[in-house]
């Protein structure tokens, strides 16, 4: 069955997608409000979400979970939602984790004394007082430290240098690499930075200790000190390094989910969830991850608060907190809300580059409580033949690619759940290099493109709480 | 008339050139060596240069004048020049200034506090004991700065917030920036890092105080911070910064231009000679600026010298010292060798991207001693007749490109004195995002491109040092 859209955007939607067979189905009516258009001009002409990024940005700088800024912009985002006529706005409380990096040295030692930036992995232990000094072991992937002999890496500082080729193959000797070189002796592990390209930029990010294994120090190297590991080691030296890290874990911190709805006119009760994530490593500004789906997320609000009539479902705005370092937003969320109709849950978490549609997750519910959903990917034709009201919206913005495919972290735990999940998707070639780094910073993203994803993910969310039909066959 | 090639090289020129007319004029001898040939495979083969690359850049680290590290280089250049078979291998004493760059901090005060990256620019003077906090002016040029009332920026810290079009139209903020806001009462001035990319990269280099103006602590701040400022101030806010910069300027240091030669046959008191500079910035490795560059120098000396006969002119190899704080090496080479004919000066020092041909600076010759040579640029398609056959034998390089423009810094003074400059041209878009900054690193050179920027400067080297013509008509 063809999903048709219910309400107001109807008339709107087809003369945006121009079909023939959508107009033979329902012809335009005569209504004078056209909310969708009205939605994209002011996504694409107000300046209001791109001055929102710059405050959060150079006001506020970058949010880790349990840093004051987080707290700041977490008040500042519901004084926001306030003045944009959101109702229910609030901040749901969540306990995250708070680790903090403190200090960070590293030494070449061997063969020339040199310093080398050090950005320390999420989550690390310290270093010994005093430090460690210990020769290298240049290594390529985590099938390499297995198969290698303790006495190779016992008492050896491990150094991951696996080249990037993109985040997902890559990103495992992050977030695994200490627990391997720890299990072989290792007296602490640097990963080559998760990136592809470099300017001396080392990326942090987040990485998991094993129970039963002694956690090591863990931090990420720049590209550059890498490969020159690596090609000390090849040409018969061994080099020796000191590390300093003064990480810590403090005791969890109170942190929140801020939320603000525009309340559905007909079916108040069926939400469409508008999503990001406000907190951000402790480095650059947390620009591309994640201010600008945040403000994308608000400006969604704002923008569908202000028309004139509401839409059909409830649009519910989630500033999540802690993607990060545990997804205690997201999983606190998921659990609180069990009980609630989410009609779609959207997500924008992958920067601010140009949007080319959306990653659909939809699963088929879990048939007892507490289950989990599955996939079911033999139902993706029928699913794009109900998203084609969706498609049609967002053609116009050049950016109606469904394609079947994860859609975030935050929303993952509904997706799980049965909640249909649309990940906001976007040309990603200039997020990997700034990734988890200082150069995360607003002067990367280009107010025009950032307007257009405004745009794009409005459009999403209007059309989502207006559809006649859900989203899954 | 047509330049032609004499003794040996000739045949092969011909071959490679693949011209009918030059056939005709004289036919292929049978004479057995194939010196050129020989050259660019040795060149595009061999690890040699490559490993030297390495050595200099992983080993000897970066080379500012004054440093032990230069030092260490001119010594390990002078055993590989008499491994290599070069003859009258040596150092020439330079005196060259010794600016020590020691701390360094900056921090934003207003509106929230946040550390910056910076590194002040060649020969700054310190700040004060305690260092400076001052109120911000962000400006965008120079013109911008000249036309302020002294009230406007008396007291403050000047940044230049101008974006990076060209090197060329955009270092002058850089060298003249602390003058001019000096001049207006300005506490201290801050450039935007010259270069085109930032992953918060700072960028040094040199600056030039004026006399009669107080010098001010100057240093390049990161295009991401500059922006930032900027944005603040167009919203109202007056960032205000901390700066403690604890710049030297210690006693002037003895350096050395390391210079080795292979004797030409038949004129050896006609020089081509063939340089780089040896000495960098204190960031990075000095790998493109200039390592790359003397690794290419010493192979076209070693290739050569290798060669069952010598060239008919002498060809002499020169790591300048020097070039980036004060051009000392350059000045004192030239002084010392006015005497002598220099038939030909080239140098390579932009990098080691694809290498596209030689920028030509040849000038007519001073009538008296001591007078500066003039440009004659309608001597220039003589010119390019007359060096044929250097372009016949870049052709299968496909780096032969001629074009008259500016041959390079060490050899300048040489040039202005008559000599014919040729400076090896390279697409330089890898260079400028690194340039004086630490990620100027070796893992930024491709070996097979820096193997044929060897080839190509070397034949160059090979082929002028066997010209029957000079390249002046």
């Amino acid at each position: 069955m063809r999903a048709r859209l219910a309400a107001v955007p109807l008339c709107v939607l087809l003369l945006l997608s121009g079909s023939a067979e959508a107009k033979k189905k329902k012809p335009a009516t005569s209504k004078p409000t056209a909310p969708l258009a009205r939605l994209v001009g002011e996504a694409i002409t107000s300046d209001v979400g791109w001055e929102r990024l710059v405050h959060l940005c150079d006001r506020i700088g970058h949010r880790l979970s349990g840093s004051p800024q987080l707290d700041k912009a977490i008040a500042w985002a519901q004084e926001r939602m306030r003045e944009d006529g959101l109702v229910e706005v609030r901040a749901e409380p969540v306990e995250v984790p708070a680790w903090v990096r403190g200090s960070a040295s590293l030494k070449l030692i061997t063969p020339r004394p040199m310093p080398l930036d050090v950005l320390a992995l999420g989550g690390s232990v310290a270093t010994p007082e005093g430090g460690i000094e210990a020769d290298v072991l240049v290594v390529d992937s985590l099938d390499d430290i297995a198969s290698r002999d303790e006495g190779e890496v016992a008492g050896r500082i491990v150094v991951y240098d696996l080249p990037f080729t993109s985040y997902r193959e890559t990103v495992g000797i992050r977030v695994r690499g200490a627990a391997a070189a720890a299990k072989k002796g290792a007296v602490a592990s640097l990963v080559r930075s998760v990136g592809p390209k470099s300017l001396q930029t080392p990326h942090t990010g987040n990485q998991g200790y094993e129970e039963g294994v002694t956690p090591i120090p863990t931090a990420a190297i720049t590209v550059e000190a890498s490969e020159m590991l690596r090609r000390l080691q090849e040409r018969g030296t061994t080099p020796r390094l000191a590390l300093e890290l003064g990480c810590s874990m403090a005791p969890p911190a109170q942190s929140a989910n801020v939320i603000g709805e525009v309340r559905g006119s007909e079916k108040p009760e069926e939400i469409v969830l508008v999503s990001c994530h406000l907190d951000s490593w402790d480095v650059g500004q947390g620009a591309q991850d994640d201010g600008a789906g945040c403000m994308a997320a608000m400006e969604a609000g704002r923008l569908i608060a202000r028309l004139p009539e509401p839409p059909l479902r409830t649009v519910r705005v989630v500033l999540f907190t802690n993607e990060e370092n545990g997804l205690a937003g997201g999983k606190t969320y998921a659990a609180e809300h069990a009980d609630e109709t989410h009609f779609a849950v959207l997500e924008s978490d992958t920067g601010a580059g140009t949007p080319l549609g959306f990653r659909v997750d939809l699963r088929v519910p879990p048939t007892e409580p507490g289950g989990e959903a599955v996939r079911d990917d033999d139902a993706w034709p029928a699913t794009l033949e109900n998203l084609a009201p969706l498609a049609a919206a967002l053609a116009p913005l050049d950016a109606a690619k469904l394609t079947p495919g994860y859609a975030g972290a935050d929303i993952s735990p509904l997706v799980r759940m049965g909640a249909p999940g649309f990940g906001l998707s976007q040309d990603m070639s200039g997020y990997w290099p700034i990734h988890h780094t200082e150069a995360d910073t607003i002067d990367k993203i280009d107010p025009v493109i950032f307007r257009k994803n405004v745009a794009v993910f409005t459009t999403a969310a209007w059309v989502l709480a207006n559809m006649s039909d859900p989203p899954r066959p």
